[in-house]
């Protein structure tokens, strides 16, 4: 896999770094990465500091995948009144598999889907904590995937062997892998493992030369995915 | 238990019902019921609709135990980016227990007890589909909660048996019960259940009459509670 190909699996996680003027580092980070990188994750922290018309704005016109990471895990009621402001400027929603079908997950895939919206659920996460409770019920886990045939899954870099395990059940999901790079897993490691995409947040939105990190972090990624069995 | 004795438990989930003007349904709903009600919960869909400074500027003034209600179930890193924001004007944050200790509710607990501010760990939720993941895993949230030890726990008014096996496991521990009225529970129920305090949204917020509202409810609920053992 060249540099390019393996930028072309990255989704920024648009989290912004502490003491940044929003408005400039995101565009800084968008404009030198747009069209490389297949696209952009969004989350609570930059709603909450730069606002829901802004991040609406920007989601609006950005290009590239647009996946929004709420993780959302409550009951469809109140998931609705949320994923409501969103709907019309994301391509994919990210919920817990958790909270389970009826009364949350079935609904809420049948009102995205009303919208053309992706629903992408959470395997299990990247933080060792993760290991204590989820990773112990991922039968059941299993159980909620199969009912629910969401479009994608999340599963960690951090704990490879769980990206294959989701590889192997469904091979017709499109797996993301957080916990590259700051979190501890190598660039291009999730990929090998199944993965098809990886998505990277401080590594490269807390660098000073977003484009000059992508291109570090994608050639240590080539040289694993060279030898990627 | 009296009319005045149950409303004093009952914490108003602060969910905006559609199509209304935000600042005066808040405004209706808190001086109707300050100081007759234990509290205040507050989520997402407030937030998003009515944004950050607004309700920061309510919660700041509010008389009355304030609960933020994000679901947190995300890496601790995101957690405190989300949790910063309302640190400083809430009494306690409710998380969920499915996300482990390590990486997440460990460090959640340590930077809130630095603000002072008490963590509720949701031990399992209201809806059906809790009961086919959440349930199911108790033992390891079990774990979680008596490594984590929080202020308090959020278990189901609409499963009280689940009530139950919190209250005689985790004695000392604050039990908030959601699933009152909208959900299908009965008022009372959950305190009958062993719960410290039963939270009510729609069957209060969305009436044109929370007052009278409160009453009704109250005046259901003691009825319940003559007869609990």
């Amino acid at each position: 896999m060249s540099i390019e190909e393996y930028a072309s699996r990255i989704i920024v996680s648009l989290d912004p770094p502490g003491g940044v003027e929003i408005g400039e580092w995101l565009e800084r980070v968008y404009t030198s990465l747009k069209g490389l990188v297949a696209g952009w994750k969004v989350g609570w922290p930059l709603i909450l500091r730069w606002g829901v018309e802004r991040v609406r704005s920007f989601l609006a016109s950005a290009s590239g995948v647009r996946l929004l990471d709420l993780k959302l895990a409550d009951i469809y009621n109140t998931m609705r009144s949320v994923v409501d402001v969103f709907v019309d400027v994301v391509d994919a929603v990210i919920a817990h598999s958790f909270i389970g079908v009826e009364g949350a997950l079935a609904e809420l895939k049948k009102l995205l889907e009303e919208y053309g919206v992706k629903l992408v659920l959470v395997y299990t996460m990247s933080h060792p904590g993760a290991s204590e409770v989820m990773d112990q019920c991922l039968d059941r886990i299993d159980e909620v995937v199969e009912r629910v045939k969401p479009w994608g899954l999340v599963a960690p870099a951090t704990r490879p062997s769980l990206v294959s395990r989701a590889r192997r059940r469904y091979g017709d999901l499109v797996i993301f892998s957080p916990g590259v790079g700051a979190q501890g897993a190598a660039p291009g490691s999730a990929i090998c493992a199944g993965a098809d995409y990886e998505i990277i947040g401080r590594s490269i939105v807390a660098s000073p030369d977003p484009l000059r990190s992508v291109y570090g972090l994608s050639a240590s990624a080539a040289k694993i995915l060279s030898s990627c069995t």
